[in-house]
């Protein structure tokens, strides 16, 4: 039988070959009830869970890659808020029969993530389970004057999104996570392998979401996790029902997009994704629509009055800026001059 | 079929209406990728898993009481540090078929205790699962000069344990947890009422935590989740193997406790619990042994050089301080003069 964790106080001193616990944000040792940390006035925070056959499959992902993953999935909503990430916290759901190597390569692929930011794992719980699972909470201080929030949007303002590569890899998460599911990780890696590893190792742009809140600090930004189609209307500030509004903020549902995204623009393995489908006798896959619907890419998608700063933030930090369309005052999505109604993921769309 | 939470809006329209969103701390609305919180300087930080069939069933416990514990745990841990709360993150495994209903008692108990506290809910993350699942991340501001931690005691010290109730509830949870395995939720209240109540409803001693933070800041402190037995040592400072150590902190391992913990100071449930066990023929329990075994009874276990304080915080929260013993130069654990060895709970333990 392989090596396992062996009591909570064994995966405790393996969090500390592979986390710095000496940071000036942190106050407190490993091992106490709380975690004591200095905090700047404003903080921004955030949660996500990261759950095996929900949100990950162990059959294609290395636990590397899981590791890395959960952490990047929540830097990502704070390079959305323009935020400066400070300290984490790790809520891990381990399987009793996982071997302790894989718990070290998760750890690992986390840590090499944490450690380009310098970020303190400051705490959290350790639980048995039946799936792996994990929960992180991160938190950060601001970029700029403020932080960068959804919703601020006016008609006429440009619509861009933000890459940290070209060729444009909207949607190329998807089809990295189609062919993963279809064709295994051997598989779907010879076929696919930029896709691939948008899906496995995506990368948070904390340095584009600094760059934004210092150089557009008027910049309404969100990060795109559950693809365009249901992103865009939760950055025009489309809320759900009876949501409570900002005092300044425009009537719900008030506003719409005219979006231009030319099948050219996309990125070839999202093309090929596509073709592959049909080749293999399956219904055509339009890659426009793939692109809009393709959630876990992890860019960043903004609203701005001044476009022309756009260029500057490419060179501020090395990213691409694609203006993809304007906001529009009548409400509803148009891409490509045609009105498009699909949705993105909803865990509980039914 | 029942009505089910249809999107993940759906669940946001419920979360306000069970949960304030207009408190001095937060900035932000619901919704956003982060929230925008006012943060003290110095913030005590924690996060607890509390997991299906690992930290509860669905069998015997109610919805409303899942949603109130999933929080109580949380603020135990913010008691244990003095600290005042703040607010807190949920995140949320739902299975799919769990009704509507279900979800607003769970809501329901939990806006019970976070009124309590006037704690706003600042965000978190919605994922379907197999099984429920709460993952609570809460933070609080120093209710004294400092927070308190685990760790510092000396010899000759006084170690005492608070509790809300007498009699004196040691290992009560414990009693409930068992009557509810074996007898469900019916059987077992009418056994067990106050151990089920222990264990299905705890009370976080945050009132209690803060006073000790005022009126006795040198105080050592934690709170009893897993057990007398187990969190002892804890509080004494013997750490995991290589674990970092505060520079003033003593030598590994270097205390001891001597524990006077006599049967008729336990409650009548738990003492009831352990006859019935004979009873039934199975083997006879120790009362004894089971109260420094029990965990998940929220209290909290103190350690103070100045013991003629415990009566001014009784006075001040109305809270019972019972001196179990004193912190003893030579290591390990003796309970009415006999060695002990039994460990608490421990998830990884093998």
């Amino acid at each position: 039988m392989a090596d396992c964790i062996r009591s909570e106080n064994d995966f405790l001193s393996l969090l500390d070959s592979y986390f710095n616990l000496t940071t000036p944000h942190q106050l407190s040792l490993r091992g106490d009830d709380c975690a004591e940390l200095l905090m700047p006035e404003e903080v921004c925070l955030s949660s996500d869970l990261f759950l095996e056959d929900i949100h990950f499959r162990t059959s294609y992902f290395s636990y590397y890659e899981l590791g890395y993953k959960a952490l990047a999935v929540n830097l990502s909503d704070l390079a959305a808020a323009g935020a400066r990430p400070l300290g984490f916290n790790m809520n891990l759901i381990l399987p009793a029969s996982m071997p302790r190597s894989d718990v070290e390569q998760l750890l690992e692929g986390m840590s090499a993530l944490a450690s380009r930011y310098n970020l303190p794992l400051t705490g959290g719980d350790l639980s048995r389970g039946d799936k792996l699972g994990l929960c992180i909470s991160i938190w950060g201080e601001m970029g700029g004057a403020r932080f960068l929030r959804r919703g601020q949007c006016r008609p006429g303002d440009t619509l861009f999104i933000v890459a940290d590569s070209l060729p444009f890899p909207l949607g190329l998460a998807r089809a990295g996570l189609y062919s993963l599911e279809k064709w295994g990780r051997e598989g779907a890696l010879v076929r696919q392998p930029q896709a691939c590893k948008r899906h496995l190792l995506p990368n948070p742009l904390i340095e584009a979401g600094l760059s934004i809140a210092r150089l557009a600090p008027q910049t309404s930004l969100m990060d795109l996790s559950d693809g365009l189609a249901r992103d865009l209307p939760r950055l025009l500030g489309y809320e759900y029902e009876h949501a409570p509004r900002y005092p300044d903020a425009a009537p719900v549902s008030a506003f719409g997009a005219r979006i231009d995204l030319p099948e050219a623009l996309l990125h070839p393995e999202l093309l090929a994704w596509c073709r592959q489908y049909e080749e293999i006798g399956e219904p055509r896959l339009n890659p426009v629509a793939q692109a809009m619907l393709g959630g876990e890419d992890y860019l960043l998608l903004g609203s701005t009055d001044s476009p022309e700063v756009l260029p500057l933030i490419e060179a501020d930090c090395g990213v691409y800026c694609q203006v993809i369309g304007k906001v529009e005052k009548n409400c509803g999505i148009v891409v490509n001059d045609r009105a498009f109604s699909q949705n993105g993921f909803d865990h509980f769309n039914c």
